[in-house]
């Protein structure tokens, strides 16, 4: 039995959401439950064997991901690493005596509320906060934003998979037409990318992203809760977001969360060793899945692209009418474990700005349901899910509500 | 034998920095390391169980606090915790349309690198921080406070007890300038409380402190790193720093990190539960150490208060001309671990800012040393490490160094 498999026989497919913790973890991690419970900070015995810790951490993590542990900065999560990574940019130019008014910032319609809401912040601080468009899969359409890149604009932030949809972006296709810009304007234009959802499921080598900013979160994959990270390029230049002592060479301030960060250097180690058997094996579960869905409930629609360019454990779709948090409870009540949009965009209802934002349809988005699967979730699983959701679906047709 | 007494029977007196995890605070943590991994976003059995915990957390927490739930908030740890309050409450203000170079913050040049540090920021919005003279003990002199108060201030922010020296500030003394100042001015006047050493030794109860905000740190009352929080009055109005999903009433965005915050809510409750015995224990030991250590090192001095205006577990000494990060490495060679200043004020060398803002010596700034005690430390450990301390002062003092 794999750690994931709950022995209550739940069929857990929200992965996306949240991952259990992957054994090896858990056990490097209870040290520093227990003894070993020095501040890295000092220089003690306590401190010393809590340093080298997080220090050890730091160099798996480094080798996972193929940089220099120096470019690697422990954070309290994936949401943390991606305000770092933007405000930190940023507030770093404005040091520079760059003014906000000066700088513009490229994004999508389709991001992390994480993202979104850190876009906000920077309009009311004076930044231009400019959205390429996406097309109706969720890709960013690679002429518009070569379009839309200017003399001003000092960076550009996606995810690598959407964490709604699970559309890929075309990073290189994106870094080619920033670089571009770069040697036409004579500029910087950092490039961000959140990849909270890629450990499991994808390359997460830094140059093969080819980004100057990677966002991580140890709890999508298999690591725990409070740990984040951002790897950054050896041009990348930040100034903190919280304020307080020197820790991770002070682009994030407070005493480390050791226990935390070690089991997530252990969770990205894992999941990256073995990213490529996991996905071929998982996205052959999705397409099949998502064939059945399809055939089973004709009003369902699939959100996002089909194939390789849809990351491997993703399925969204959407169901003309159905009230979506409903259907999960009953989904819940059966034994499965699915949800309607990101865990982060809001529990229960509303729609998903995401499936708006690609369709723009507002019932096709009112009515999204994710079901993100694990390395082990079978077809058998998807299927018996799908069977609930159909005969769901076929009682309240008959008792529609006004 | 205690959990704090580490089997390889090494004397601990860093509780300053670290504390070790309170067994209970480990069991209740480790079922969301383990099957109920859900986020507590999501709205499914996994999700539920995981926003129970994290909810009943609250709960645990707002109990020992006296105040509603709904008051409190988790954060990453301390750091973020004086970062929300002092930022938050500035950005509110912002929101409002007051402008920055309208808002005065108040506090001392003692405090925790994480409110020197966010004070830093503030001044580059163009807040004005002032720096209220506290007298050679420490304490913020509350003349001196009376007279620097205006119609501008909207913020005072200053520690319960000191982390470094120990000394307990007149809080309500504080308040009572502030109270009068806001009917003499008509202005709301916050006033945040950094009490991050306080939950063991010092009553925490929130009506007690008397503030509008005060942050604590679970690591340093035995509870896991990495949580925090803040706890508010109800008329306190904030503003996030970070920015994201809405979790923690949108104050503070990310996925909870749910077993760290259930060991939070049992160690708070824990060291508040018994705070009052475990202060009248400790505090005796601290006096015959200080006596002990004062006699056998005549060229000892103590830095900061006596008596009942110190916390209870802390001793702080200079030894004039002495390398402090020398006879730290030796006593921890021996089997003491001890500090020289608080440690997210950097591990080693480097004056004490405190000790050089309650003296003006910079030579005694630079001699600090900390010996933080826990709930069962005895004199006689206090002795040997006198002993041992001793030992080095003379041989060192046989061989200057040039």
């Amino acid at each position: 039995m794999k750690f994931w498999d709950r022995e209550n026989k739940r069929v857990y497919l929200d992965w996306a959401a949240a991952t259990p913790l992957l054994p090896e973890a858990k056990v490097a991690m209870l040290p520093f439950l227990e003894n070993d419970f020095g501040n890295p900070g000092a220089i003690h015995q306590e401190g010393v064997i809590a340093k080298r810790a997080v220090e050890g951490a730091r160099d798996e993590v480094a080798r996972s991901l193929q940089v220099r542990p120096e470019f690697v900065t422990f954070t309290s999560g994936g949401t943390e690493a991606n305000n770092l990574a933007i405000i930190g940019t940023v507030m770093n130019l404005r040091a520079k005596k760059h003014e906000f008014h000066d700088m513009e910032v490229i994004t999508t319609h389709i991001e992390h509320p994480s993202v979104l809401r850190t876009m906000d912040e920077l309009v009311r601080r004076g930044v231009t906060v400019k959205y390429v468009p996406v097309d109706e899969k969720g890709r960013i359409i690679i002429s518009d934003l070569r379009e839309l890149v200017s003399s001003k604009t000092i960076l550009v932030t996606c995810s690598y998979a959407n964490s709604e949809i699970g559309i890929i972006q075309p990073l290189h296709a994106i870094r080619k037409v920033l670089k571009q810009a770069e040697e036409k304007f004579s500029t910087k234009i950092y490039f961000h990318v959140d990849a909270a959802q890629a450990p499991l499921w994808l390359n997460c080598q830094f140059s093969s992203i080819g980004a100057d900013y990677v966002s991580l979160d140890s709890a999508k994959c298999c690591g725990p809760k409070g740990v984040g990270l951002l790897v950054r390029s050896n041009r990348a230049e930040l100034k903190s977001v919280e304020f307080g002592g020197g820790q991770e060479s002070g682009l994030r301030p407070g005493t480390e969360n050791v226990s935390g960060i070690v089991g997530a250097g252990k969770a990205i180690l894992w999941a990256q060793e073995d990213w490529k058997d996991r996905s071929e094996n998982v996205s052959k579960i999705r397409d099949e899945g998502i064939e059945y869905i399809l055939k089973t409930i004709p009003t369902a629609v699939l959100n996002g692209e089909e194939g390789d360019d849809r990351i491997a454990n993703n399925i969204n779709i959407s169901i003309a009418g159905i009230d979506t948090e409903f259907a999960t409870v009953v989904l819940d009540k059966n034994g499965f474990a699915v949800s309607t949009k990101s865990a982060c965009a809001g529990a229960g209802g509303g729609e998903s700005t995401v499936v708006k934002a690609i369709s723009g349809d507002p019932a096709r988005a009112l009515s999204t349901l994710r079901f993100t699967l694990g390395p082990d979730t079978t077809f058998e699983q998807i299927k018996k899910m799908t069977d609930v959701l159909k005969e769901h679906c076929d009682k309240i047709q008959k008792y529609p509500v006004k």
